[in-house]
């Protein structure tokens, strides 16, 4: 079985893979990282691991998970299994390149547009010829709350809400619709832009509000919501049939 | 002539009025109100005036200005021309208010969508039968810059620009194309969301970022950056009337 560590900001999410199947994901928080990695390890036979890390790691910290299972720690030296047409490759963040590894794994021979809602909202588009292009970044759902409430003398933090009609009726109801009708509107339009230029379009949603905002949408998605995760997987069997 | 004083959060912009046109627009400070208004004054032969504030005045300030000009201050109990379905029409902000004024005294019998795109994008429709229903309020293009470097550990702040394409090919025209291509897609898909729902609507676009979007949009719309003083223009004259 493979590990797969996906650390962020404040939370690491690890998956246990048997073949290419998900068999378990774990959440937990990063100062947790060493003691529940020892525990899953102790619970499944791992042969082979990867670590994607957006946070930065302790030397130390680092040194303990080496030690520990010896993994492909992922940068932008990995081996991927796309092309990389991005203009400066060493910017693109690993969940970018995790998704992109997804996208050709799952999709071989497709355009297609991964769309990361999280945090913030990333837009990936990859050719059928497997080469990565490049996309979009903008302020995630949560974010856009915030911005709203901080960014602004007068108006509340509001937790993230269904609409019952895209015309608010008040302060709450229109910052409501301000922000999902406006992600949803965005991320409708911009899956037209990809569709005009390029035929076959294949559409991805993953992250956070997958679920929520699949709902939302009018165009036609595929919901994945361990899309890096199965990314970060694709890149650590590429790079074993590599070796 | 009138006087059109609009004290935001930290600037000041102040109309005189000739008939129904604007003659001059000022620009200043807040800290520098009540001078600048006294040389307005002594310029030009001002009969009534009214003074919409976002930001509040001091007592002192106020007392000040009512001394000076014997202004209407708008507040939730002003008379205005349009018919107020606000669900809580004490929390709708002086700016819609005036450009609700603006919509049905420019577009009488319309239906008609106001976009106001300043720090926040604030989008109010009004029926062709004069009533105000609500509509929504999402991030403006310099907040969503600003929410993407303050909200994520690694990304920079930018200044706001032109897209070559809706594909950003590295960080910085990631980010530009998730800003402004995003914005730009949310605004044209809300307008398709009223046009679907109301027949013959007339769209408004307004505030800071008028020009700068008019050119990014594909839905046409009427430009009118300065409407939010035409609203309180029209609400004068409509109070000096009903006197």
């Amino acid at each position: 079985m493979n590990l797969i560590i996906d650390v962020g900001n404040t939370r690491v999410k690890v998956a246990v893979f048997e073949l290419d199947t998900i068999k378990e994901v774990f959440v937990f928080d990063k100062a947790e990282i060493l003691s529940e990695v020892k525990k899953i390890i102790s619970n499944f036979s791992i042969t082979s691991s990867i670590v994607s890390s957006v946070a930065h790691f302790t030397e130390e910290e680092r040194q303990e998970i080496a030690e520990l299972l010896n993994p492909i720690f992922l940068d932008s030296t990995t081996n991927v299994p796309f092309k990389n047409n991005y203009k400066t490759p060493k910017t693109l963040g690993v969940d970018r390149i995790a998704l992109a590894s997804a996208a050709v794994n799952k999709y071989p021979n497709k355009n297609v547009l991964v769309i990361d809602a999280g945090t913030c909202i990333t837009y990936d588009f990859i050719t059928k010829q497997g080469e990565y292009l490049g996309g979009a970044i903008s302020p995630g759902i949560q974010m856009r709350y915030k911005a709203l409430h901080e960014f602004t003398a007068k108006l509340p933090l509001l937790e993230q809400s269904k609409l019952e009609s895209f015309i608010g009726v008040d302060t709450n109801t229109s910052i409501h619709s301000g922000v999902i009708n406006g992600v949803s509107n965005e991320i409708d339009g911009i899956i037209k832009q990809y569709q005009k230029k390029y035929r076959d379009l294949t559409v991805v949603l993953t992250g956070g509000d997958t679920y929520f905002l699949s709902k939302q949408l009018k165009s036609v998605i595929f919901a994945h919501p361990n899309f890096v995760l199965e990314g970060l997987h694709t890149i650590l069997i590429h790079n074993l049939a590599n070796d």
